[in-house]
């Protein structure tokens, strides 16, 4: 921030403190999905009362060693658990549910969401053994939560059922996008409610909090229907039996596919847990429409003709251990992959996924198969609003303040710009950190000082928040070069070493060829132990940092490698 | 390969194997750069000669941990070493000369290249103490490798220098394109030698060899000038401080920045090892042009002002200890990223490095700088040919027989397509695997039964294909949940323990915050060897298998974690 505008900003705020002066404001805490793609959870909260908007979780980074997913941090819900009147979901993709289940094992909150996003988080919850309060509700039917009073409106994203969110307040109307795009064409019929929007925007929408995800990309993202089009086109030329793989949450894509298959006088089978699972839920709740007959089991597709069957299967993003990937291994049970076989990867690699992806299509090319992805073919559409929406969004809603949400910082600020390009002044546009708290009143709306803890909670098994930086810089340090122990076993009486020391690696060297350098690194070690006790130290701290000085200096010369080094003593 | 090709290829081979009887085939051999990228490096043999084209290395898998390089397979060399005449290296990237240093030790071959390709060679050969024989050569300049007759001949790439490779051999002319896109307007006013190549082409050529890295994009990778071109518009508008990142090999780039420097009346500072390292080998090799009194010092550039000044910097692909990851961190001793610098990444990110790079954006975003990225701006072009440019390399050469080389399988497939759509009759066109042998005579082309060890080769450290499967297993399973050590005292006499069971962990929790568990695992430990002793087990080993088992089933139970188990017993 440059000088000028600090001071201008400056004295705007304390004059609207001024104003505001014993009135309570609205705080508005985006407690995830800032600077990040991920774990998306932003709380509401006035004077008595707070309210949660989604509770998602994200996809470990590359350094977080071992740990299965990321959580928001519920510290400040939990301390506030009183005041918590409810949960609002907009959709059920994992980075606005996934979190849900380990937020109710501390607060049995009530939940609120549509139908297809309850389905999904029903699922989870009994997997993790928990009954939660969930209130199914439609567009357009209001919800109370406390001082908040929410309307749920329809939205077109990558997922049936999305919902974005007017909020009237104390402060005014606070709008949240949700994950969105501007499907003119949707799988389903029901395009955004535009009416609605409009007339929000007329009435006047305080502060806007709108989805960046693609903010960086130029025009319009195509509708889903352009998908069902070029697959069309695929399946009237193919003899082959084809297999799509997909996102298992993407059910107006699973939808187009099984309509493509019907078309063309296909049966479909299904394949990969969360596939069959969610596919299962959305016929039960109707989102997915399969004729009679068309639906076969995956394990007995034997006797179907090629040019009659497609498998739709998980495995999009090349995960090692899904249905597609397996298959592309050899290693799936009812599906071998065979010459001429069509397998088409109905999406685009989540960033930080390039390379499990390439290996997959590499591996069903070398199994003879045509694969067909989305740097060659038109087979995959974002969900995600690029610039032009993002505009269109802007221009609807008219908010007098605006707060970019759900994307890295590079996208916030691409977001931040397109706002400021529409006309939005520098100083109504805010890019926050997670735990940073907006103050909302009736005329303004302000940073404040306030903080609270937003940091990344990590979850490994059973173990929610219990691996921290200690942990993970020794699984860092143990992947890279591995580890040897030294151990030996020391006598009481004199202080003595009376057996050992013993030398053991892990992932340093395969020691049945490296048998000479790990004697060598023993009669070293030895060797500084006896200069030790002629010097008559006796003390195990000073004998330990002996060990591991001797230890670390001679592997770095001889091999130029950095093995965690681990003296043990044993007192006999 | 379905069953009628099969029997054709295999009638057509007997034909070709009794026409050919007696006769010595010239034997084609990559031993790497097939189904990966990088690691190039092709054999050509005919009975006592043998020829080397290009020693690159490759960067590790994510699965290949504290792996620093991987390098070819040496060991047909190795046993070959008598018949080696020589190598001859296209350009000097990496991925083409970098394992060269590993190759030297083993065999002292003498080695030829254009003078900056040579220049690169050299100063790696330094780092490792190792003098070469190295014969600068210009493209047209022939060379004599035995029975092979080397023609090197001018083309364009995103290094300067690089030649392409028409080689005259028994069996007739193989023509290796080396890695190549077609520049029209290069930086150095030399384009690829057209006429050369269309005069091969209508001499007759046995097999192409050519780069497949970019076969899957549609149309022609822009000129170079274009990216100069960019950054004229982008200095044109600029009052800031400018800093860009891209290759440091890129010679043409960095002297497009300087061009474009010097156009605006800025001063150019050098940052970064490699960039540095490069910049003053080009100039001194005349590959690089800067006017006098436009370089400064690194170190000295806080007294000229922002818009007179342009850094240029190593760290597009945002590796961390790069400068400009440096940079951006705020842990760079000279320069110091301030809100309104400008920072140009002219470069995209290779697959795999996408989250790097993108955390390297972010970090400059929320220094406050402007980040310019080839995704928001024409900044960048390959340095590959697509697929429009591979059909004019085809249509040139019009080669008998075609082995698409470079690039993963899905690229080499793709390769071989576009061959074919240009009416090369499949079986004319050959997709090897790394170590697989073409064996090739005046009239044919066969794949051989014959082949030879081409596996990748792992550096760590000074270790050279000293880390296998095991250890890397190991490595792998330490980084996912660390381990645990259970260690023993035993009595020699009574076969008892006399000291422990202790137990130690590494990368699993954190133990301070953990007491209660290490102390349950270490009681559950003691109880099992109890129950063992009872039931009269001595021995080391089931004793072991005892407590690994228990601690396993204990720790599972309890955390649904598998750290490492490792049992030691110490005998007294």
């Amino acid at each position: 921030m440059d000088d000028e505008r600090k001071n201008t900003e400056r004295k705007f705020n304390l004059k609207i403190l001024e104003n505001n002066k014993g009135v309570s404001p609205v705080k508005l805490i985006p407690i995830g999905g800032l600077n990040e793609i991920g774990k998306n959870m932003t709380v509401l909260e006035y004077k008595n009362d707070i309210m949660i908007i989604d509770c998602g979780l994200s996809f470990p980074e590359d350094e977080m060693f071992g740990i299965d997913i990321v959580i928001p941090d519920f510290s400040y819900l939990i301390k506030n658990k009183d005041k918590v009147r409810g949960m609002i979901l907009t959709h059920g993709h994992e980075d606005h549910i996934g979190a849900t289940p380990y937020l109710l094992k501390e607060l049995n909150i009530p939940i609120y969401g549509t139908k297809l996003t309850l389905g999904l988080v029903e699922n989870k919850l009994k997997e993790h053994g928990i009954k939660g309060k969930l209130n199914t509700i439609t567009a357009g039917q209001h919800v109370k939560l406390g001082e908040f009073k929410i309307e749920p409106i329809r939205t077109t994203h990558s997922i049936a059922d999305a919902i974005c969110l007017a909020i009237e307040t104390p402060a005014g109307v606070i709008f949240h996008t949700g994950d969105f795009k501007i499907d003119y064409t949707p799988v389903d019929g029901e395009p955004i409610d535009f009416q609605r929007l409009a007339e929000l925007g007329k009435k006047g929408v305080l502060l806007m909090l709108a989805d960046s995800t693609n903010a960086e990309r130029k025009g319009y993202t195509p509708s889903e229907k352009t998908v069902g089009v070029a697959l069309e086109n695929i399946f009237r030329g193919s003899e082959s039996r084809i297999l799509t793989a997909t996102f298992s949450s993407n059910v107006h894509r699973v939808q187009r596919i099984v309509d493509t298959a019907v078309m063309f006088g296909r049966k479909v089978a299904i394949s990969g847990r969360s596939m069959v699972n969610v596919v299962n839920l959305a016929i039960e709740l109707g989102y997915l429409k399969i004729p009679e007959n068309v639906l076969v089991d995956i394990n007995k597709t034997k006797n179907i003709p090629d040019r009659e069957l497609v498998i739709v299967t998980t495995g999009s993003q090349g995960e090692p251990m899904s249905a597609l990937a397996r298959m592309a291994s050899g290693d799936h049970k009812a599906v071998q992959i065979k010459k001429g076989d069509m397998v088409i990867l109905s999406s685009s690699p989540v960033p930080g996924n390039e390379k499990t992806v390439s290996n997959v299509v590499n591996k069903l090319f070398e199994k003879g198969a045509d694969v067909i992805y989305s740097d060659i073919a038109d087979i995959h559409v974002s969900g995600h609003a690029c610039s032009e929406e993002l505009k269109l969004m802007q221009s609807l809603i008219k908010p007098k303040f605006f707060m970019p949400v759900h994307g890295e910082y590079r996208h916030l600020k691409q977001h931040a710009f397109i706002a400021e390009t529409l006309g939005k002044p520098k100083e109504n546009i805010f890019i926050l950190k997670n735990g940073q708290v907006l103050h909302l009143t009736k005329d303004s709306v302000v940073m404040s000082k306030e903080e609270v803890p937003a940091s990344a909670v990590l979850v490994d098994g059973l173990g929610v928040g219990d691996v921290g930086n200690i942990v993970l810089r020794d699984r860092k340090l143990l992947s890279e070069s591995g580890l040897i122990i030294v151990v030996a076993a020391i006598d009481k009486a004199s202080g003595m070493i009376c057996s050992g020391p013993d030398i053991i690696s892990r992932g340093f060297v395969y020691v049945r060829e490296n048998e000479d350098l790990m004697n060598s690194a023993k009669m070293a070690v030895s060797a500084r132990l006896d200069k030790c006790y002629g010097e008559g130290l006796r003390d195990w701290a000073g004998l330990k940092n002996a060990v591991k000085d001797e230890l670390k200096n001679f592997i770095y010369e001889k091999t130029k490698r950095s093995p965690v080094i681990l003296p043990i003593f044993l007192e006999v």
